[in-house]
């Protein structure tokens, strides 16, 4: 985090008059972003977000009542980019770089520590729960379901699949190898979840 | 619990010599997984399972140094045997009756949120996390692992499926949905996790 020291410039000083809502919370979530990405949850506080981004620490407690909800809404922004899911027109290929982008990121950056930790701290904190799922978890899930929807009005799933099961088989099993690591998370299990749901895993496929 | 009052006269009391280690540690399971599928986490303390069981507090301890190695082993000791992976060689038909019952346990007896809160913890907690994998998930992963590797060697697996992968799409899936739950634990759920793995999700089965 250098942008402490180049803010001064780049940002509209507090009480220089009111900025777009938008622009604030754009900024909010890059510098909440930036944190999590790059050195985790701890680190995460309002003093310095509100320093790091110029917004007071009244109007981030009025819009994030808690540390939680500010950690999901900025992570939630800061990952879409990477975590978009194109349409090549090919779902095996668009899954496994989607999956892959995901893993990295779980793997590679303080964030997946960061939803690990926030998944656990939610299961006994019903706040942190609602939260999690209204700014981070139903969106991710929403977006995966519409490509997948796409793919199946393509003809590339079949049209009795639930597509939302398909959810829990892909991301849903790697939250559990990186909520119980009994096994690790690598490339052959990425590519495994795919063709383990598109091409069956019985022998002669289609027998029933 | 009415262990307590129907215990004095069925079991050995304390003091009277030195019963089989086996035979003591029978009883601590049955207690703790009473305590666990009928009531929950909060009800299970090291007092509690030492006057129900006729075991000392000191034996318990050495045993089990945490309370969460306690519910673990007792928790995996009580459900053994209706989460077993039965063999009529039809791996769909085993598959789908396992995960029901692993389901029923997870979502309609005290079970579901010990289990859940204790992966939950385990996200901050190195030694619970630990045990968890240690008394917990790698048996039972290893025991799904065998039965899955039966059905291979049955023909019912393509040889190439690495089966730990299945453990993370089937069961790890159920998990995903108890953990972040925007979606429910349905017996459709259940049956289209096995569905879409065996059948595969693609039109013409097979299609490169």
């Amino acid at each position: 985090m250098t942008k402490q020291a180049e803010g001064a410039d780049e940002r509209p000083a507090r009480g220089r008059g009111r900025r777009p809502a938008d622009e604030v919370r754009a900024d909010v979530f890059r510098v909440v972003g930036e944190i999590l990405l790059q050195e985790g949850i701890a680190d995460l506080t309002f003093e310095r977000v509100a320093r790091l981004s110029g917004v007071s620490k009244t109007t981030l407690h009025k819009w994030w009542p808690s540390k939680g909800s500010l950690a999901l809404d900025g992570y939630f922004h800061a990952v879409q980019e990477t975590l978009a899911f194109e349409d090549t027109g090919d779902i095996r290929a668009d899954l496994t770089s989607q999956l892959r982008a995901f893993a990295r990121i779980m793997t590679r950056t303080p964030a997946g520590r960061v939803v690990t930790e926030l998944i656990g701290q939610s299961q006994t904190d019903e706040n942190l729960a609602t939260a999690f799922r209204s700014l981070y978890s139903s969106e991710r899930r929403r977006l995966a379901g519409e490509r997948l929807l796409r793919a199946r009005e393509q003809g590339q799933i079949r049209d009795e699949v639930d597509v939302q099961v398909l959810v829990d088989q892909l991301w849903g099993a790697v939250y559990h190898r990186l909520l119980i690591p009994d096994e690790p998370v690598t490339d052959d299990f990425v590519v495994a979840l795919v063709s383990n749901l598109i091409d069956g895993i019985a022998p002669s496929p289609g027998t029933p």
